[in-house]
C-alpha cells in the first residue's frame, strides 16, 4: 500500500521527559521513523511525499488559541530571563478551582501542555503541521479511493486535545484525516490501538455521534494518561455512546488482545462506518520500552488482518512504538497482514 | 506580643523549584523561620510553643482524599521504579476535559500537586501539620481574648485548597486558622498581603459568605500563581461579593500599597468582622527574591500600623518571604508597627 512519509519530522527532536517525577531521555527520536520507513520500504511499499494542505484541516480540529500558542510559545519563551531551553509547563490550572485563560507564557505553557512529556522547542511547530498534512495526505488518497493508506505521522497525535499538547503530541494527526474524511463520509470510525489510551481524539469527537472513537490500551488504572481512559467514559451529550474505551490489564498477550478486539469490533460495525481511521501504536509490542501490553511481532499481523476484514476503506495513521529490535518488524507484520486479508 | 513556633518545620526542608521549566533550589529553606525567630526574639516578643489539635481543624478545611494522598504518598512513591527523591507531578488531569480521580501515586500527585514548586518527601507531612498546629495555637490565643498573635509557619499555607497543594503550601494554615475563629465569631475577614496571590484561601472559602477574602499581590497576569488573583474573582452562589482581589503592577511602591490597601479596608469594614487574619507575606519587599513589589521595611510598619487600625482581633499567620539582608527585619518592622499603633 502507498506509505506516505516526509523528511520534515526531523525538524522535532524533544530532550525533556520526566517519568514519575524523575528526568530522563525523551524515546520519541527521529530514528523512530527512520526505522519505520526502513521497514515500509523492505515490505515493498511504495513512498510518496507531503502535499501541503495549509492549515484548514489543522484549524478544523484544535483551537485558534492553542495554535497560535504553539506557533509563538517559542520566541515568547525565549525572552523570559533564565527560562528551560525547551517549552515545559510548571504549574496547572486545574479545571475544578475556576481559572480565566492566562495571559503570560508560563500561564500559557501550563493551560495547553497537559504534561512534561510534550516539551515544545525550535521545529517542533513546523514539524507538527508537516506530521498532520501527511496523514490529510493519506486521507485523500483513501478518498480517492484507495482500500487502505499509511502514514508515517511523527510527532504523533493521539494525546492533543483541541487546545491542549501531551504525551509527545501536538496535533492530532488521526483527529485530523478523520474530519477531512468526513467531506466525503457521514460516518467514521477511529480505532486506536495505541498501548496507551487516545485520550485526545476521545475529547475531539466526545460530544459528537459522527465519528465514533474507540481505543483499546494497557489500563490507565496505573498507566499513562491515568485521568482518561476508563471504560465508564462514553461521550457526553449527542456523542454519549459514541465512545469506547477497552482498558486491558497490564501485559495483555496477543489472545487475550484479539479477544477484546473482537468485542470491540460489534461497536464498530453497530455504528455502520463508511470509513475507519487506525491510531497506530506499534507500542503494544512486548518488547517496547513503554512496555504495557505483551503482543507479538506474529500478533501484530493477525491484528491487522482483522482491521482488513471490517472492509472498510482504512487509513492507517502512526501514533507510538518506540525503539527496540522489533520496532521495524512489527510495522512490517502490520503491514503485510493487512494486504494479505485485505487482498483475499 | 506572643510569637508562636515550633522546631517540626525542619522536617520538611524541598529541593525541587521548577521556574519557566528550569531547575532551581527551593528558597523555602528552614533558614527562612530561623531568621524571622531571630527576629522576633529581638523584638522582644515572648515565643510560645506548638498546641496539638489533631486533624480536626485540617479536616475542616481539606478533603480526605488529599490528606490521605499527603499522609502516605511518600511511601507509595518510594515503590515505584526509578521515581523521583521528592514526590512532583508531571501530568495533569486539567479540569477542562472530562476525567475522573486517578487511583495511582502518579495519577494523584498530578490531581492534588497544582505545580512543581511543592515536592513532597519524608516529613512534609508531619510539618505541614505542625504549622496548621502553630496557626490555630494563634488563632486560639486570640480567642481568648489577646489583641493579636503571630504565628510563625512553616511551610506556608495560602496556595493550599482544600484538595491541592502549590507553591510551597500544603495546608492552609490562614483558612484553618480562620475557621478556628469562626467557632467564636460569626463573620471572620482573610487580609492577605502575600506578594502572591492566596488563591488557595480564595478557593477555599469561593463560596462561602461567613469568611470574607481580601489579596493584595502582584498582578497575576505576568506571575504566580497566573491562573488566579484577578480581578473579576469575586466569589460564586452565595460567595459572590465575598471575595476581593486587588492586582497591583509589577513594582508597586509603598505609596501605592497603602492606596490600594485603604480602598481594599473599605470593603473589610462593611464585612463588619469581628476578627481578622492576616496572610503575612514579607515578600512584596523590594529586595525578596521573588521581586514582585517594592514595599520598604519601613513600609511593613506602616502597613501593620493601617491593618491595626481596623482595630479586631487580629491573628497574623506567616506565609512566604525569603532569604534576603532585610527578612528579620521587615518582619520587625510589621510586629512594631502594629503594636505601636494598637496600643495606640
Amino acid at each position: 500500500m502507498q506509505v506516505v512519509y516526509t523528511e520534515d519530522h526531523r525538524q522535532h527532536h524533544p530532550r525533556h521527559f520526566l517519568v514519575n517525577g524523575a528526568q530522563h531521555e525523551s524515546p520519541e527520536v527521529p530514528e523512530r521513523a527512520d526505522r519505520l520507513l526502513a521497514a515500509a520500504r523492505a515490505g515493498g511499499h511504495g513512498i510518496v511525499g507531503r502535499q501541503h494542505f495549509g492549515r484548514g484541516p489543522v484549524a478544523d480540529i484544535h483551537t485558534p488559541e492553542y495554535l497560535q500558542f504553539l506557533e509563538h510559545i517559542v520566541t515568547r519563551w525565549r525572552r523570559i530571563e533564565g527560562a528551560s531551553e525547551e517549552v515545559i509547563p510548571n504549574i496547572h490550572p486545574q479545571g475544578r478551582w475556576q481559572t480565566g485563560y492566562p495571559a503570560s507564557a508560563v500561564g500559557q505553557a501550563g493551560w495547553h501542555q497537559a504534561d512534561t512529556a510534550c516539551p515544545i522547542s525550535e521545529g517542533t511547530w513546523e514539524a507538527a503541521l508537516a506530521s498532520a498534512d501527511v496523514a490529510v495526505t493519506g486521507a485523500e488518497i483513501v478518498r480517492q479511493g484507495a482500500r487502505a493508506a499509511y502514514t508515517l505521522c511523527r510527532p504523533p497525535g493521539h494525546h492533543a486535545y483541541p487546545d491542549m499538547a501531551g504525551g509527545f503530541c501536538f496535533l492530532n494527526n488521526s483527529a485530523i484525516a478523520a474530519q477531512w474524511l468526513r467531506r466525503t463520509h457521514s460516518r467514521v470510525a477511529i480505532l486506536d490501538i495505541d498501548v496507551h489510551h487516545g485520550n485526545g481524539t476521545q475529547g475531539v469527537f466526545y460530544s459528537r455521534p459522527d465519528v465514533l472513537t474507540v481505543s483499546l490500551h494497557a489500563d490507565p488504572v496505573r498507566f499513562y494518561p491515568f485521568f482518561w481512559g476508563h471504560a465508564n467514559e462514553r461521550g457526553e451529550g449527542d456523542g454519549t455512546g459514541y465512545n469506547l474505551n477497552v482498558p486491558l490489564p497490564r501485559g495483555t498477550d496477543t489472545a487475550g488482545y484479539l479477544q477484546a478486539m473482537d468485542r470491540a469490533f460489534q461497536r464498530i460495525r453497530a455504528f455502520a462506518p463508511t470509513a475507519l481511521v487506525v491510531a497506530l501504536g506499534l507500542d503494544p509490542h512486548e518488547d517496547d520500552p513503554l512496555k504495557g501490553l505483551s503482543i507479538t511481532t506474529e500478533g501484530f499481523a493477525e491484528i491487522a488482518a482483522r482491521i482488513a476484514g471490517l472492509k472498510l476503506p482504512t487509513l492507517l495513521v502512526q501514533e507510538g512504538g518506540y525503539l527496540s529490535d522489533a520496532l521495524g518488524d512489527n510495522l512490517k507484520s502490520f503491514l503485510s497482514g493487512f494486504e494479505a486479508a485485505a487482498g483475499s
